[in-house]
């Protein structure tokens, strides 16, 4: 049974355009530095409204009554608002914890984005840039970050645990989606030289995480790292007797590579939680705790055709969210993404999937 | 998009005892047939209320809200009230199509027991017993029953169809559950001799069938015929040409046949859809239109284990539900077992089930 039933309060303090556009309205940026950079004096405004009423005390008493018992809260690098151009938001993270306190809420700290991005994704702040890992400085830096989140929220009885950083790019990927032209770099300059996150650097970065976090933290704290889109890689890495406490989390969509139609595309998504999801779930299970700490409902958009009914859709959506939801409860966590969009697919939206009756009307049966 | 959305009303005008059991209470009668000899003068005013009660107008209402717009109601051979031990129900049907008139949903006629059983089921009438087609006289006396019902609804506006008789049995397949155990007879010398029914009695008695009702009822109005649990053998023996309006009726449950646990039971459950009904649906609509004429979201008892969340199960029972409503859509036309039980498990009641969220809370979406 998943001890963590959560959302992602995404696009709160870390922001993605396909989320939310009229945030990047009167800009042609794609991405938040690009739009603190158009924006330039009016970014503190326009921010401040957004942050302000995106995610209220409302959102956590709404989850709380639905049985949710956790949030993961992506973050940005600058969250100690400590660099140009951006606009730094600790302040939201502290009323996040004292929302989670009074409704019963655990929070994971995701440490979304780090200074040159990790996988030049728009959620990594900065498309097509992926630069992290080649400057020390950088890895310095967010180890830093983490320190000082560390410090700032331990003993807080709303604190699930810590996440290092999200999605952290395997190069092959990187290469591929750079080909395929997906998230074109603002400024090509900026973004030359970029490539993956290599395997022995990433390790290196978690050690080096786990080091400096769990004397500050304590051992009863999880530390969460992503396995970088690499799952098996990371079998026999970090024995449990050394590192105590240590929880993998995979993302695990189904809603990329599938390209049947109709009957094939939903015979697809099924078999892709239900086998390779649960496989690799059951496998890597008996080296750590494994949380999900990002799914979505959504189908591939090629998945429906014209011989689908309105209601078989409908039972498409159902039986991708129930057959995902019950390979993940084998998991010992799990966190949809995302837990309130402006715009994008319903499929990503648990505020709109619920009055769909798309999960369990409560959680906690 | 299948244009029948339905459930069965069962249990009302033919008992099944695992649905209803106080109904037999006070005697040790597993089917109707030893019900009404124990019950003596008794089962008047048992059969009287029961009937008044289980079903009423405001279950037609109820299911016209949602979004259904067809039932399929089992009909006992003695509906003319006709023969002992039995007590006859003919008013019955006429206030269900009165009901279905004022709601605007469309009856299927399903004859659902026949003189000395055609299956040996409980839902047959008279367990253990399976010799209707060993008698001439039985397959004369089911047609005068379907002849009296055609020319009784004919013109009717909430008459969808008729189907010919219920669940005949596959000769290996009464052989296999006589060897079993299942279903013993309350009279094993009445039971002697019994035997499936063989492909070409089948296949005459529909023919009989077709041709004695066609003309009375027109050729508009859809006449059903179950498949005897031998699918494959109807392709192409009813020429469309010559048979015109004649529907293949298929029952296909989730809830045989898999005895795995755990997650493995569970992708047997949406393999057995996806994979099984889907090839064998679209393989005979190239022959007929087909319905699925009875179904059910129930698992196999043996489907959990102990590692399956209460959260899992509820998924698992909801993907089930989605899976199968998926396939089942691209048929001509569903109707669930059952509309209301007393008692029996979640998986077959969908009054239980819609407050559950199993379904989507409206079905014409």
């Amino acid at each position: 049974m998943a001890a963590l039933k959560g959302v992602n309060l995404g696009n709160w303090l870390v922001l993605e355009k396909w989320m939310h556009k009229d945030l990047f309205m009167g800009t042609s940026a794609e991405d938040e530095t690009e739009l603190c950079i158009q924006l330039g004096e009016e970014r503190f405004s326009r921010l401040k409204e957004h942050r302000d009423t995106y995610i209220t005390k409302a959102d956590f008493v709404y989850l709380s009554e639905r049985g949710f018992n956790a949030v993961r809260i992506p973050v940005p690098h600058f969250i100690f608002d400590d660099c140009m151009p951006y606009v730094g938001c600790i302040e939201y993270l502290d009323k996040a914890f004292a929302w989670a306190k009074e409704t019963g809420l655990k929070i994971l700290i995701d440490l979304h984005t780090v200074r040159d991005s990790q996988n030049g994704f728009d959620n990594g702040g900065i498309c097509g840039v992926c630069k992290w890992h080649l400057k020390e400085e950088n890895l310095i830096h967010t180890r830093q970050v983490l320190i000082k989140l560390a410090q700032r929220y331990k003993g807080h009885p709303a604190l699930y645990g810590l996440q290092f950083v999200n999605e952290p790019i395997r190069p092959d990927m990187f290469e591929a989606m750079e080909k395929a032209g997906r998230y074109p770099p603002h400024d090509p300059k900026r973004a030359e030289g970029s490539c993956g996150v290599p395997d022995d650097v990433l390790i290196q970065f978690y050690k080096d995480c786990y080091h400096d976090l769990r004397p500050i933290l304590g051992e009863y704290v999880p530390l969460v790292f992503h396995d970088g889109f690499r799952l098996m890689l990371w079998k026999n890495v970090f024995p449990k007797e050394e590192y105590k406490n240590l929880v993998l989390d995979a993302h695990l969509y189904v809603a990329f590579g599938a390209f049947e139609k109709g009957p094939a595309a939903f015979k697809k998504v099924l078999d892709t939680s239900l086998v390779d999801f649960a496989s690799g779930i059951r496998e890597m299970k008996t080296h750590y705790p494994v949380i999900i700490g990002e799914w979505c409902f959504a189908y591939p958009d090629q998945g429906f055709d014209e011989l689908d009914s309105p209601l078989a859709k409908e039972a498409a959506m159902r039986a991708s969210a129930a057959s995902q939801l019950y390979v993940f409860e084998q998991a010992d966590g799990w966190f949809f993404w995302s837990y309130k969009l402006m715009d994008g697919p319903l499929g990503w939206d648990m505020r709109k999937a619920l009055p769909m009756g798309w999960m369990p009307e409560r959680l906690n049966v």
